[in-house]
Order: structure tokens, then C-alpha cells, then sequence
């Protein structure tokens, strides 16, 4: 449904061209205190438009309304809401009875037996937003245990990294706009996005994410292993199409011996092909994932399409269209990470026998 | 935990070396006539050996104790049992502390404190069997909607198929004991099989999986998409690393022009490249996606090690051991996405507005 | 949590004294003709002074922001805040280091080691407001099934109705302040009460609620029994201090042969001492039950208490207190128990195995 | 469903006549000493006949399959089943098309739409052997934090405690065949029990629980209260019909200033009418409640009934029948209120931020 999480259960509300999106982060730890320039910061990351071309004017205002007492949490649930102030409704209108390719629109409408024309509703990106809120808070919590989540963008149509995300030191992806770690690639990258965008069309990317200082322990077996729900939770944004972590594909061609991550004496290893999870729990290595977006299906090109009754038509472009996710879901994969964590962590303290 | 699903649920128990396997399938629905053929043909292809190597004499046998009579389902949970037979633990007693390579052992250990030395304790893929069992209910309810899964070996090592697994004819997978829907490629995938099986070592494979006959309205925005419960799904196997649906990780490479799925005047789509989900939801076209998985870490070579004092040490080849999974992987791909299915479809259900 | 129900799911958040309160409904489903009056009758009612002393001005008014289109619900989640208009924070100074006694404040200080002075904070029965706006897209929802839902006042102090409260005719209940269905013992209540005003004081009362038309098999063995999570609904409700539903309490002094309900020709019982719930599983029968409240704690008299040091002091009468939480508390018992039936009902649409 | 609980959750499985009935304790912390002696005390505390009339020759017998190493809990889902050895299935042949009133048959038969005409199916008080089980766990957990549950019989029929059983010396319940705290009292019951057997009918009765040193701070807000989930627990044991919690249903009829607990010095409170919760959180007092059970259905009497096509018929007095749920389902209460405790406990743990 709308929540995500056990211990740590987020749910967020609203369309895109409703009058406002938000959510709640229902158990929260109490007195933590509330990180605002965090959220400005990662919220401003979300709206990001790395070739400037379409400039939203004003940040998204995160209005809290519970939950939060003199700057901390109480550990009541948080609720927030997003003003949605400057929807371009009228950009819309003719694609109200056009179904739009690779969009949502037409399985929700087959889902819930009503067509909501407006914008993408509740499959649209905006809903993100929320995500990234409540995925503040994780980090809040998170940074208690020195927990540190960073997600990076690591290819974009065909331009990539030519090595291994993790290899790269993490400082460079904050010198440019797709928090690519490596400042060259990111120039490939900007520049190839400038073609696309001329070509009006749109293009995929893979996000890497790595966390670190992840302690041993962190998993439940044999369904809610960590890389089960780190998969869920990646998937469950959209236009991801995939997740791998450690070794990911590449492990099908390899062998045994070559993969079998060796310990060293300190109980790490010398290699992490294991992402940092063993039979879905955490080994205390570094966890890593990546994972695959598709390009954005609205582009300003036409497209042949058909209307509600089957009829064949030709679908306009209209409204205003990123022609990547990248950098714009960077925060997201964030957030997801962080609230995964959590809720991982809160069920590892559940069981440790230590009295009141 | 070790339940997954919410309206069909299954549970499952027991240790490779305890005394039994088994597991409940909590929401089955009532009257379905059960298909015992089913499930011992499943079962049979869950164990079985492609290069005939490690006989397993005995082939599961499970014991239901409860939720059916006369054959039929009662509504109530069905428990069985399957009885660890041929369980040889003097093979594991020298690994008693030595910490296995990529292994659950260790984070194990880490989690709760207590270590099993014998065998995989839970994390064994001898868990799988139960797995299997339940996704059998699954598809005998799945079969009343048409809805048919198949899943393929389509990679082992270098070897892989030269297209897209959905382009072949599904008829053919039958025919050889990797269920490789190609007989040439699947031969060429025995024969370096029995290469890694002389060098000692072991090899990571992918499988893919179509889903036939979905209808339009499965899945539940925004975090329980069909796609994220079915990534989480196949991630909660033992040795998985990745999923991937539809275009997957190509999508990153590819423009919106090229794999947007435009609409045919019956609803359906003139690609498929969403891979039957839009927005986590099903649209009516056909599912399908891909699952690597690693290498099986215990290998017949001598690998260095260290043991739970941090002493290095050397791990002996013992015990006995698959060099692939494949094709033993492939009915519980199966049921896993049966069990999924099942869910969404009663979820869907529920909703359907009609009166008693 | 702060949710309730599984496929019908509520969610509030919201402190007395904060901004606004508010909740989701998630897993309404969609193409719902939202009845705006009928949310307005059932907050006014929940507003509503019997003995017009603390009169509140304004009305609560419920500020709808997702899940709604052209009046109906679109299957998206619905989320709404009601604006916190009146507080009178000031009143609640001298409280800020006093322990109120029966009050929520000390164990919630203990739960969350952070303490809220204002007001009830979650505590609070305001927060029963959300319950009731959720409550009404159930009851519309149960509408189509023509499953109704009524609540009365049966018993406040010694007051209590002459005979079993399903005897009397439900229509007589709106025709007082109380929603009693006698109106002769409606207007002793009355008198009582304004007896326990003058006296500073508050009472407890008994909220019986009638269910009519309920058809056979909701309910889910063995622990989701429907009378299970009826009374999880509602000893979730402030104050309540019990439930019992059918014979109740008093069946503990009786035998088998007298309270045993005998079979009908039409498969009903020619009594119904089971309340409609036979092992959990309604059986067709009209079900009704009971829940005690307590006395509004807060009472216009000085109480001993301590305060947060543990040091004796005087907990000053202040804010303003209603005497009891009846006839408030009417379409909150309404609201738990339509939203629980409807969770059920949900839960049967999904196990009936009709196809697409 | 059939399972129990969150993070200390419990499935059950098994019908009356089948081959075993069983369960799964899952989420169980590790290093658990397994206390057998707990386990056959209850169970035959399960199993006891306080008239010696049904003589069940064999105690049930729990053989465990998972979960357990060396004595102690691994942190794995514990699974065990108890085979239905002295199934008299033969005295059940004739009431195969007779609908037993104020019995499951019915209502199961309505909601799955296939009629067991063997016992009580899913629906008979065997079951309850499974939650008994389960409940020892959670007991040897509670053990740890030094909390004690104890279930008394109260009232059998028209004879009651003269006091509030809170008050009597919990010592003297081990000394009588009902628990109950006045041995006087428990006399009168057995002499009552036997007048009831011999008219060959069946009686309820209350049974109270007393949970000592629960600390401050167990139950979740505002749905999830400690008291709505003691009251679902209770609910979902067969036969109850209530459940109340501190003053409970007299709450009605007393005023603020006559059970207002007014805080002691050290934080506890002068009287304990808010039975240890506030607001559903745990105060730190005892914590108490009663729940009332109705008579058994199955009587040595001859009934008026129907057939399962509505014809008029007899139900004859067959099988075996106790003549009062007292005192066999004490150890049922405990059971249930030991892992409602320890469900709560383990969030408790959970939202500690104490680092790992």
C-alpha cells in the first residue's frame, strides 16, 4: 500500500496536481533532533535540474505539523505537507483522454476504474518528495551510529564510469550537479544530457548507492533479508527497472574461487563481492547496490498513441519534462537506503536481550 | 521474519540438519483441489542433479498435517512437514569452527549470538524445498485464472542464451534438465558445467522468469508495486544478487523514443519493453524478469580462512556440493513469483466492489 | 502504531495542541461518492455538549488534500487535517510540571523520556475526530452492502436502561442529546450529569453499538476473530475499559442449555446470545456488543498530586473538561467498528474466488 | 489470521481430527534456555479435568523440529506438533449434518463454503495446546525482566470471589484444581461443577490475570495500546465473551474523584483502578484484567437443531465434553497475555537508542 516499513513506517499521500502532497513517519525515536538544513538540502538536491532548463522557482516548503516539539521528535508521528503551488494544470488538458506510452496512467486506470488525466497522480515522481522527508529522519537516526548513506550517479545512456563506483573517493561527486565521483565522466555526462535535450527525447542512468559503517547483525531471515528489502525499496521507485548488489550480474559468469570473499583476521574480508550481506544479513563490509532507471517516458516529441475508447491518435508533448531522473533521484535512493536501515536497526535492538 | 505474503502467507521452519524441514500456507483459499502430482514434480526438479553427481537417493517426502480433507483445501493453514533424511553430519564436523567463505555462518553468528556449525543451520537452500511446496498452492490457485509461470535457466558462467529468453519457445526448456528453452545452448552450458565440476570450483548463473496471463490491475502503489514484491521476492532466494524487469539494466543505455511501449488499439502494447508493469502495475501485457545468481560458495578446493578466535586457518573441502544452482533454482523462482502473484491477485480482489 | 485495519488502513497524527490534526485512509476503494453531510454529522456529533457548557464555536472543519476526484475516491490514499482553531494554550501553563493523575502524561513521559505539557498531546480524545472522518468512508463504503451501524448511550453513573439496549427501537436515540433509545432514561442521564457538573466532578458511562445486517463469514481464525479485533477497536478508544459483545459478562453465570442459540428453519437463531459472532465468524445474526469509559480525568477540582521531581504539590482545576465522554464518544465507537467491518469484508472479497 | 503478534509472533496450525495440530514461534530471541518443565507443567495444566470425569490418559506430547540447539533458542523460528493420538472420530459420525448450535460449524461452514463435520475443526479449544506452547517462551523471556503472570478463576457460575481477586494471596490458587485464590471459594465451584455434570449441562465463568513488574512504558500508540491488544489476545481465545481491564465495566458508574489514582511519592499510584495502563501505555502498576468465558456449547443434552439443508432434527449428546472452560484455559490466558507482554517488550527495545 502507501506505507513502507515496519518499526520505522513511512506512508505518504497526495498527487501531483492535488493541492498538496505529504506524509507521516510513524516510529520515530523520540528526541532526536530535527536536522531542517538536512531537508532543505536534500530536497533541493531532488529538484535539481542539472542543465537549468527547467527552472522551478520555488523550493518545495515543508510544512510539519505534528510530532516535533522545541526541535526534536516526541515520538509521536510526524506528519508534513508540500503545498503543491505551481501546478501548470492547464498544460494538460489535451491529454486527458490520450493514453500516454510507458506511463501510468493506463494501469492505475484498469486498477481503480477511474482516469485521472491530472499530470501523472499518485504514480508521479513528486511523490518523491515525501520520501526524501521521511528519509531525514532515518538519516538523523542513522548518523547516531555513524551510519553514512551516499548515493552516486554512475552511468548515463552510454557514457560511464570506468571503474567501480566504490572505488572513487566520494568528496568528488558533491563538485558536480549528478554527484557523478568522478568530475570527467560528470562532464561527458552534462554534455550528453545537453544532446539529448535537443534531441527532445529522454534517457536512463544507474544510481549507485553505497553505505558505510554498517554493523554485522542487520537482516531477518529468510524474507526480510536486507538485500530483499533494499531490493523492494528500490523498485518501489519510479521508473527504476532493476537492483544489484555486491557482485550483482556480473556474478553468473563468475566462479567460486574467484568470488568467495577470503577473511582477514579483524573477521572483515579481503574482497566484498558480497555486497556486505551474507544470507541477507550484514557482515559489517560496506553494502552497495545500483540500480537502473528507465528514461523518462514523457519527452517532447509526439508520439502516436490511443484515447480511452481504443481510438488511434497522436499524443502531444505538453507540460514540462526532466530528460533524466538523474541527479533528481539521487536523494530518493537515499532516503529509501536510509529508511531501510533503520527499520532493520530498530528490529536488531528489538532482540538484543538487554534489560530496561 | 520467516513469513512472506500478506493475504496468502507462508511461513516457513527448520534447519538443513534438524529433524525436519516444513511450513504453512496461511490464506490459501478454500476448495481448491490439491495437486499432489504438482508438488512432487517440483519438488523432483528442486533436486534434481543436471550432471547426475551428488545422487540423492530419496526424494522429499512431504507430510501434510492439516488444512485439507478429501483432497481439497479447508481455508484453515496447511502444515507439513518434510523429514531430513539422509542428513550426513559427520561430513561437517571439521568445520565446526572454521568460518566458511561467503557464507551465512558468520553474520549469523553476529545476529543472534550463537553459532550453528552444522550445515547452512537456516540459511541452507534446503529451506527452498518448503518454498516450493507452498508456490505449489499458489499456481493451483493461479491455474483457475490461466496465469502460467515458467522460469529458465538463461545463463551459466560465459554461456548464455543469444536472445531474449521470451523470444524462444517455451516448449523447449522441457526438453533438457536445465529447463534452457534452447537445447543447443543448454547442452553447451552442461558440458562447461561438467568443466567446473573438474576444477573443483563452482559457477553463478541467471534465470529468467515469464509470467503469462496477468491481467491489467495487479500491484499497489506506491511501495507494494508489483515490481518491488516481486524483486523482493526473488532477493529473499539464497545466492540471488540482482532482479531485473522488463528492459532492466539496458534501460539505463536506452532514449525514450526507442522503449516506449506504444499502444496497440486493444490496450495491449507493440513492445513490452515495461515488461508487463507500469507504474508497479500490471498492464495486461506479459511479466518478466531476470534473476543472477553467485557462484555456491562452498567449493570442493582448500580455501584459506580464519576460525571464531580470528586464527587463520584452512577450510576443507567437505561435505557435498552443487557447482551451480541451476538448475535446482529454477522451481523456486517459480514459486516465489507464484506467491507473489497470488498475493496481489487477492489483494485485488478485495477490492473489487461487487456485494455477496 | 498509529494505524489500524489492514486493507482498510487509518492512520492518524496530530497533537491537542499542535497545528492541526489529520489522517489517511488507505485502501479505500475507489469510485466512493464521498458523503460530505455524513462527515459533518458525525464531527458535530463528536463535538456536541450535552449540557451546552462548553460551547465551541466553531465546527470542525476537514481539509480533504489527496484521494478524492470530482467527489469521489480514486483508490489513492485520502489524506485531510483539521485545523486546531481554538486552543487555549494559556490555560495549560500551570500544568507544565504537575503529573495530572489517570492522565496519559506520566506514561508517555516514561515511554518516549520527553515530556508534552500541553493538553492531552496524542493522548488527547481530539484526536477521535480523525478516527471519525475515517471512520465515515467506511460506513459509505458498508452503504452498498447495506450494513448499518448505531451507537448508543446505555448506562451513565447509576442510569442505566431497563432493558437490553437491542430492544428498544434505534430511532428514539436521535431524538436526545445522548443517543439513548429510551428517551425517559435519556433525560434522567441529563439530570445526572448536570448533577455531576455542578459537583466538579466527571462519570462513566457504557456505548452500546447495534450492527445490523452483517452478512455470515467475516472474521478470520484463530486470531483475527471479528470479535477480537472489534475489541481492539475499541479499548483503542480513550477511557474505554472493557468490551463484551453478545451474552457478555454474563455469560460467566450461565449454562449451556439456557444461553445456547437454537437454530432457526433459515439458518438464523431464534435468540442471539452469541452477538452474531459464533468462533469468531459472524453467523448472519445482528452483532452488537459493549464498552465501559471512565470518567473524564480531569475534573474541575483540585487533585494532590506530584510533580515531575516527585515532589507533592496541587494539580489546580483548569482548561476546560467535559463531565462525561458520552455523547462524544457515540461516533467514535461508530467509526472503530464500521472501519473494522470493512477491513473484514475486504478480507472475504479477496478469499472469494471468483475470476476477472 | 492463524498467527499472533509482531515481533514475537506466533502461527498456529492443526484441526481437532487431523493428524497433529502445531505451531511456529517465530522471532523468539536467542539463548533462550529452554525450560521443558515449563512447557508439560502448562500443558497439562491444559489438560486437567478439576472433576476427574473425562479422563485423558496421555498428556500431549510436544516434539520439536527447529529452532532449538544445545537446549537453547537459536534466534529461528521454533516449530513443534503435538500428534492427536486419542481421536475418538467415531463419536463424531452422527452430528455430520447437524449444525450444533451456538458452535463454529456454521459460521466456518458460510465463510470457506465447505463444511468439517470432525470436532471443532480449526475452531475447537485444541488448538489452544499450540498458544499454550507458545506462550512458554515467551514466559522464559519474561523471566529475564523479572515479570510474572498468573491466571485465576474467579467466578464459575453464580459463585464468585468476595473480593477483588488482586487481593487475595496468589499462593493459595496453586493449592486448588480451578486457580482459584480463595480455597473456600474453589470448593463451592467444584461442588457447583459437579451439580452441573450431573445435570449434564455446561456453565461459564471469569477468569482473571495478574502481571506483575511490567515496567513503565509498554504499548504503542493510540491503536496499538497494551490494553487493545490484552483485549484481542483475550478475545481470540474460544469462549471468551469479554474482557476488561483496572475498574473495567464498573468504570461506568464511578465518578473522576472516586478512581482518579493519585500519584505516591515514588511515582506508582495510592490505587490502581487504571489497572497499570494509561492511555495504553504501562505505568509501572500491576496490570490486570478479567475476561468472561460462556458455558461450553457441547452438552450432554439432546438439542432441537437443523440439518445442513435446513430440515428440523436432534442433536444428540455425543464425544467427550468438559463442563466448563475453568480451569483449563488458564494456562490459555497466560499463554496469550505472556506474548502480548513480550510483543510489546521487544518494541519497547527497539526504540531504545542505546548504540549496538
Amino acid at each position: 500500500m502507501n506505507s513502507f516499513g515496519n518499526l520505522f513506517r513511512i506512508s505518504t499521500f497526495g498527487e501531483s496536481h492535488g493541492k498538496a502532497i505529504g506524509g507521516i513517519v510513524d516510529g520515530c525515536p523520540s528526541n532526536l533532533v530535527v536536522d531542517y538544513d538536512l531537508i532543505q538540502q536534500q530536497l533541493a538536491l531532488r529538484q535539481k535540474d542539472p542543465l537549468d532548463i527547467n527552472q522551478r522557482k520555488e523550493l518545495d516548503n515543508v510544512e510539519f505539523v505534528s510530532g516535533i516539539m522545541h526541535g526534536k521528535t516526541t515520538g509521536a508521528p510526524i506528519a508534513f505537507f508540500i503545498q503543491n503551488k505551481d501546478t501548470k494544470s492547464e498544460d494538460y488538458t489535451q491529454e486527458s483522454t490520450v493514453l500516454k506510452p510507458s506511463h501510468g496512467h493506463f494501469s492505475y486506470w484498469k486498477k481503480y476504474n477511474i482516469y485521472d488525466y491530472r499530470g501523472g497522480g499518485r504514480a508521479s515522481a513528486r511523490e518523491t518528495a515525501c520520501r526524501v522527508v521521511c528519509g531525514c529522519f532515518a538519516m538523523m537516526f542513522l548518523k547516531q551510529y555513524n551510519i553514512h548513506i551516499e548515493a552516486f550517479t554512475t552511468q548515463i545512456g552510454h557514457v560511464k564510469l570506468k571503474n567501480h563506483f566504490c572505488s572513487y573517493d566520494s568528496a568528488e561527486a558533491q563538485k558536480n550537479a549528478l554527484h557523478c565521483p568522478d568530475n570527467a565522466t560528470a562532464q561527458e555526462m552534462l554534455a550528453f544530457l545537453s544532446e539529448i535535450a535537443v534531441s527532445k527525447d529522454s534517457i536512463g542512468c544507474v544510481i549507485g548507492c553505497l553505505i558505510s559503517n554498517v554493523p554485522a547483525g542487520l537482516g531477518e531471515p529468510v524474507f526480510d533479508k536486507l538485500s530483499a528489502n533494499l531490493a523492494k525499496a528500490m523498485l518501489s521507485i519510479p521508473a527504476a527497472k532493476g537492483f544489484e548488489y555486491g557482485s550483482g550480474f556480473l556474478s553468473a559468469s563468475k566462479r567460486g574461487s574467484e568470488i568467495n570473499d577470503l577473511f582477514t583476521h579483524d573477521f572483515h574480508t579481503k574482497t566484498n563481492y558480497s555486497g556486505g550481506i551474507q544470507a541477507g544479513i550484514s557482515n559489517g563490509n560496506p553494502v552497495y547496490f545500483s540500480v537502473p532507471f528507465k528514461p523518462i517516458p514523457s519527452i517532447m516529441q509526439e508520439q502516436p498513441s490511443i484515447d480511452l475508447d481504443g481510438n488511434p491518435c497522436v499524443l502531444k508533448a505538453a507540460g514540462r519534462h526532466d530528460v533524466c531522473v538523474s541527479p533528481r533521484v539521487v536523494p530518493v535512493v537515499e532516503a529509501m537506503a536510509a529508511i531501510t536501515i533503520v527499520d532493520h536497526l530498530l528490529y536488531y535492538n528489538a532482540y538484543k536481550t538487554n534489560k530496561f
